[in-house]
């Protein structure tokens, strides 16, 4: 692609970084903003800036937020003895959505994928760890995707905490095997809350 | 969707301005971007509005350029009395790189779409017409899409510069009826150009 402007060439060349833009996407992308009035595209490049510079990981359970202590653990009427393991943020937003969970989340930033060079360490695994062994959790449910990573990510896990006696449970599976939990149905998502199976039932299948 | 951070959510929404970037497809982006190197986002962020900023238009022919008088405009190498119009710069890009016009280019900035209200005064004919009453040009080459609205800004240019008596073309139609120009092949395209006929014997039809 031969540009006639470097500005332009830079603008397009940023964005197609960005996962699933290609080059065409992105000039395509890059031509509406200079279509639309000036202020538009500031606002964006403005709001893209300051998230990068000031979001913040709560610090007890890993989820986005703007304060130290995120809305939900900080929240008076969670039940902060029950912890849903999430793979990431958006998790926490489709299970929120559904109003059926009370307790508190973990993120843990992704799942252990040795073909993507995921290991444990890279995850927010030690922190969810050391908050069973600290006596502070009665139940921790996994709510991650039945993929394999998903299921290789639950039992890293439940052999790390096995030793505490706490109750494990995975959501129950009405949601398709190997589909991704953000996409599922508001319904669906909750009643698998609900209707949660001890982790250790979940292995014999 | 509910958002545990204020940051986040401005940055979605400001995404999900863009065309064809939903809700869920800008926030896939933006978390993405907060597990990339900040300077990534950063770099995005500055690449846009210096674009936004400081992009000019060819003072002659509309091009996006980063000086007044674009690359192509002020290359003393170009015939400066043949001018292809084009909807937008991508359709210059597009011929550019077939590498068979050695002319100039007049960038429109759109097809006149009464639907979509866009008429003739909001596109860049009037510059044009007056560079044809100039004397400037020898040919006019039509390298519009040929679609309704394509054919009726044709005829609309055609009209207004239709009394100064020069040689007006359409690229030959060997890209199919209805296809957008910029996802022609090279080669096809690049033949248009060379095979262009008289833009009166492209009425007929
Ligand atoms: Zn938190
Ligand atoms: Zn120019």
């Amino acid at each position: 692609m031969e540009f006639s402007s470097k500005l332009l060439e830079r603008a397009v060349n940023e964005m197609s970084q960005l996962p699933g833009i290609g080059k065409r996407t992105a000039l395509r992308l890059v031509l509406h903003m200079l279509k639309q009035p000036k202020d538009q595209t500031l606002g964006l490049a403005n709001a893209l800036q300051n998230m990068r510079n000031d979001v913040k990981f709560c610090t007890s359970c890993h989820n986005i937020s703007d304060v130290a202590l995120c809305e939900i653990c900080s929240n008076p009427n969670r039940l902060t003895d029950v912890i849903c393991v999430v793979e990431d943020i958006r998790d926490v937003m489709a299970i929120e959505n559904t109003s059926s969970f009370k307790g508190l989340y973990h993120v843990l930033g992704g799942k252990i994928s040795p073909m993507d060079g995921v290991g444990p360490h890279d995850l927010n695994i030690e922190s969810l760890v050391t908050k069973v062994a600290k006596g502070q959790v009665k139940e921790l449910i996994f709510a991650l995707s039945s993929t394999m990573e998903g299921d290789t990510t639950n039992f890293y896990i439940y052999k790390q905490i096995q030793q505490f006696n706490i109750t494990t449970s995975t959501i129950a599976r009405g949601i398709s095997v190997g589909d991704e939990l953000e996409y599922a149905d508001e319904i669906t998502l909750g009643r698998s809350i609900v209707n949660r199976i001890p982790f250790e039932s979940s292995l014999k299948h």
